[in-house]
């Protein structure tokens, strides 16, 4: 049961988005969780000490976020690169996802308050099997909730993402080439294969892990960091930028209304209005 | 002949930029000249003046660059969004680009004093004939200068470059797959096939308009604008984002020296020693 003072923080954070809510409203919001374990460092804490904090910020910032109606949140966990580091380090912090993915499942979880439908974009071949299952069971298990989606880049870089679209194009291009060729079209095989081997944008596009989901309207990377590091490129072409200086654990509420007072200022259809109200007086 | 106070002022930036060499230099930057248009208009000029005085910006800032040492630069001209503007407008445009471009091309220019190499990334076939013809003559005649590299992305998006350079690899598959047919190693094709007519990512590389280039270092969008806007997205996959708030016309010596400040204090090099010397403290 809720406390009476987080009824009124509930109610607070309501009007907070009503208000918000009268200029244009993100869809598609994107996070690049950075600083956990400069946090932790500053803290001397223990360095999973900072993921596990990372990991409350991630639940409140969802929970805001869909309180304000975003449909879609995409975060960054775990870059391909990240296998780089030390050997325990990649293996607590795959202990530490599985943790959560587990938690998130369970019958109180926020998942279940809000109907999140979970997606885990990126090369699932490099996680650990315990960490796999999980995955797989959560994709299954959220894959008919009707809520808000929250995709987790996990084991992802984009440049991978483009190697995998690639790739399935092909296997599809070549069973195509296969079929054509069985189907007794020996004679024009060559023709049809100038024809039908050229993939398009639109088979490429249909191979992205991120194919059916909108483009982020915001990419957020926190602790002050301006690199994509390897995030969303493809997605990201229109998307507002922003480097907010708190690390991942300190980005609170108000750093996530700030974030969309700069993303409506920046909105192209705000800049239009008031260009249009300059050229009026 | 260079006046006195012109050679003062060259004086005067050999000594900054002997300073900034002190921290990580960059090698490659990459600009969007954003704010031609806003320029003209907030100064009530015609609309063609901001894109002039655009240019002269530039010419002075890739001075600067190459005085620095910077080796590569690459410039945002026209993206195929760009296109979609008044008809009129993209006629000036195009033709105020070859003007500039064949003004470069004299033999008392910039690109003759640094024995600058030009290229221009793109589909040229989008472009009216003198400007294509232009392009084309500028890149002949400068493909075996030694000096700096001047890539301006023209009739460019980086979807664009996307879907050329996969359709250049399943061309130069295709052409393969047919060689082999002809071969006559007719029983094994399909054998054949299946282990070659995948793409892979570097036979994608290969065919990115940037293919031979370093990504850069920085990317730098003027008027404070956030937004890629589909340009070099698979490129600035590390790259230090900076939007820096004067319009281009206004984007000065005082602005370049800044974002090279801000990319050595960002840089992971600077970072790294800063541990390590709160480490040992």
């Amino acid at each position: 049961m809720p406390t009476f003072f987080e009824k009124l923080c509930y109610m607070v954070r309501r009007c907070i988005f009503y208000v918000l809510s009268i200029g244009p409203m993100p869809n598609h919001i994107a996070f690049i969780m950075d600083g956990n374990r400069r946090y932790a460092n500053k803290r001397s804490l223990e360095r999973g000490t900072g993921h596990r904090a990372g990991f409350s910020a991630l639940i409140s910032i969802l929970r805001y976020c869909y309180e304000m109606g975003v449909k879609y949140v995409t975060i960054y966990a775990f870059s391909i690169d990240n296998f780089r580091r030390k050997p325990e380090e990649v293996q607590s912090t795959m202990d530490l996802m599985k943790e959560k993915i587990d938690e998130l499942l369970k019958e109180q979880s926020f998942v279940n308050e809000y109907e999140v439908r979970l997606n885990f974009w990126g090369n699932h071949n490099l996680l650990n099997d315990p960490l796999r299952l999980s995955v797989e069971k959560a994709m299954r298990s959220t894959c008919h909730n009707t809520g808000p989606v929250l995709s987790v880049c996990v084991a992802y870089t984009s440049t991978d993402e483009i190697a995998h679209a690639i790739e399935m194009s092909c296997h599809e291009k070549r069973d195509l080439m296969k079929e054509l060729h069985a189907c007794g079209c020996k004679n024009d095989f060559f023709e049809e294969f100038d024809m039908q081997s050229v993939i398009s944008v639109a088979d490429f596009e249909r191979h992205l892990y991120t194919s059916g989901c909108p483009d982020p309207d915001i990419v957020i990377r926190t602790s002050g960091e301006t690199r994509l590091s390897n995030f969303l490129l493809l997605q990201s072409s229109f998307s507002h930028l922003q480097n907010p200086t708190p690390l991942w654990p300190d980005f609170s509420f108000s750093h996530l209304v700030w974030a969309i007072l700069k993303y409506q200022r920046g909105h192209p259809y705000l800049q239009e209005r008031s260009r249009r109200s300059k050229k009026m007086e």
